[in-house]
């Protein structure tokens, strides 16, 4: 079924008619109203995807890819500590795209604003003839924002959950056609349909006083040489600590890589990085643990030696050089 | 120069430090941080650029796609009576670019961004396989938003310049390879730098009170029908009100196409189309004059017939069809 753009707009507008926040005007005039938020600061951010880049249509499905294009933008906002409130869509799109497809894809990205209360209040629709491209603009708002580079020596390393599962559902997505394995499915989901740690992110940055967050979605490997550059010293990442899941394990097994590998250098996890001294990250952790059902967990520690990226194993300690991806 | 992305964002920091408005944070952490607008209301509005859809690399110099890019989203400010304040830049760039082009692009954007007081505070810069896509996400404030639905019987269209100048600037583009005309020159310019009525805007919306704005850039024939369809009603345009540049009859004339049809169909004039009652029309006119040295010119008349556009020329009336540019 071809794609008129007056059929996308009122698509658009039947999906997307939330008022879960501060909106007065949304989809249909020349920009989105707002009343302005009650918050001491305002988020700004967006994120752009790419079909071959960053997705691969045949490979994810349209709800989730609606899902995740926002998502995306959540964690970013989660990562300084702020709540989510409006975000604008901006879709190129082409005859590869029907008016199922873009249903699905609606329908999915409604869902993560309607779970994590965000309200979408306009954008922008195009033809874009080679590549399906989406862009999120997100706004949001704290009292407290969290930054990158206020951290000192002897600070810890902490993380809000496993890593590398994004990068193990990659590689099943590259190299497993079908009957996929439990473990598989497992590492998909978290591949395709991320959850930004919100809530996480809202309490960490309301209880701890000296704290630097980010999340994890560059790789831990680049998250923490950011960090690390930001206030000037090295890290020391202990590779017993990084958590990684069983299926991770599995599926680096069959890939015939190092699970830290796929925990140090896969990128999309979405998992909120921490530093702070370890006094707080003890402080908090019981109310962590009994209000989330999971654990803060420590993986490493902030180093005098400047840029100086360690992976600390079993018998010996390693430099560690970046082996990121890399599109440019 | 093959660009690197920590060239890039080193490159966007080194334009983008401005702090006109309400920043906090810019480029550099998980999000921008601002401090909240003072205003009642405040705007958001994205646009999306895709090479060869909206621009052509080799026939807009970069510093004019830059200045461009961000001009369309302070149009749509504008026209809702707004002032802007803080833009993100999504970029999907590949080798087609090199580290000088981006520099004039920056460049031009950051020209723009002066002009007309906004801040350049975060973004994303991707890769993208095939077309180069820009999106800009900009934020404004104001404490009167201007919608578009608001129109009764009997009420004026306005517009507070001429009509048609871009499309003839991309027919130039489009149709002659070098040896350009002063006529041409002068479209060409029209159509590859506006210069979004942010002042006038203001001060239309300051001292009208029962106003509805647009910007034209979607065509004269396409922004009074989303007019109409908005307020049910329909509109007579007089031809000869409808102020046409003798640069544009001059290029319509080698084009063999009549003047009135760059001016109805062409689009990206971003000027401003009013509705208003010819009372406050007549009341406003000679300070707007006295700020401006130009005036509003009264082009048509909004009728009872529902959703009809009709042409008034010397002879006689005829109703309009859609002859816009459709990409779906």
């Amino acid at each position: 079924m071809k794609l008129k753009e007056e059929d996308i707009i009122l698509l658009a507008k039947s999906f997307f008619n939330t008022n879960l926040n501060n909106l007065v005007k949304g989809i249909g005039d020349d920009t989105a109203v707002l009343k302005p938020l009650k918050t001491d600061y305002e988020l700004f951010t967006s994120d752009m995807l790419i079909e071959d880049v960053h997705f691969i249509l045949k490979k994810i499905t349209p709800y989730n890819l609606g899902w995740k294009a926002l998502a995306v933008n959540i964690s970013d906002v989660a990562s300084m500590g702020g709540i989510p409130t409006c975000a604008t869509l901006s879709l190129g799109l082409n005859n590869k795209i029907d008016y199922f497809w873009l249903e699905m894809f609606y329908q999915g990205m409604k869902d993560c604003a309607l779970e994590y209360s965000v309200d979408i209040v306009g954008g922008d629709t195009v033809y874009s003839p080679n590549s399906i491209v989406i862009n999120i603009s997100l706004l949001g708002g704290t009292d407290k924002p969290i930054y990158r580079n206020k951290i000192k020596n002897n600070y810890i390393l902490a993380t809000t959950g496993e890593l590398g599962n994004s990068y193990a559902g990659l590689w099943v997505l590259q190299n497993i056609k079908n009957n996929f394995s439990e473990d598989e499915l497992f590492c998909l989901e978290k591949h395709s349909k991320p959850k930004p740690r919100l809530k996480e992110g809202n309490f960490i940055s309301s209880n701890i006083q000296n704290l630097s967050m980010i999340d994890s979605s560059d790789s831990l490997y680049t998250t923490v040489k950011i960090l690390c550059e930001q206030s000037n010293l090295g890290i020391k990442i202990f590779e017993k600590m990084v958590p990684i899941s069983e299926q991770t394990k599995a599926i680096a097994n069959k890939a015939n890589i190092k699970p830290i590998d796929f925990a140090l250098y896969g990128g999309e996890d979405y998992e909120l990085i921490l530093a702070l001294p370890k006094q707080e990250f003890d402080n908090i952790q019981d109310e962590y643990i009994r209000i989330f059902s999971s654990k803060l967990i420590c993986i490493g520690e902030f180093i005098e030696s400047s840029n100086e990226i360690t992976l600390v194993t079993k018998n010996k300690s390693k430099k560690l050089k970046d082996k990121s991806f890399k599109h440019f």
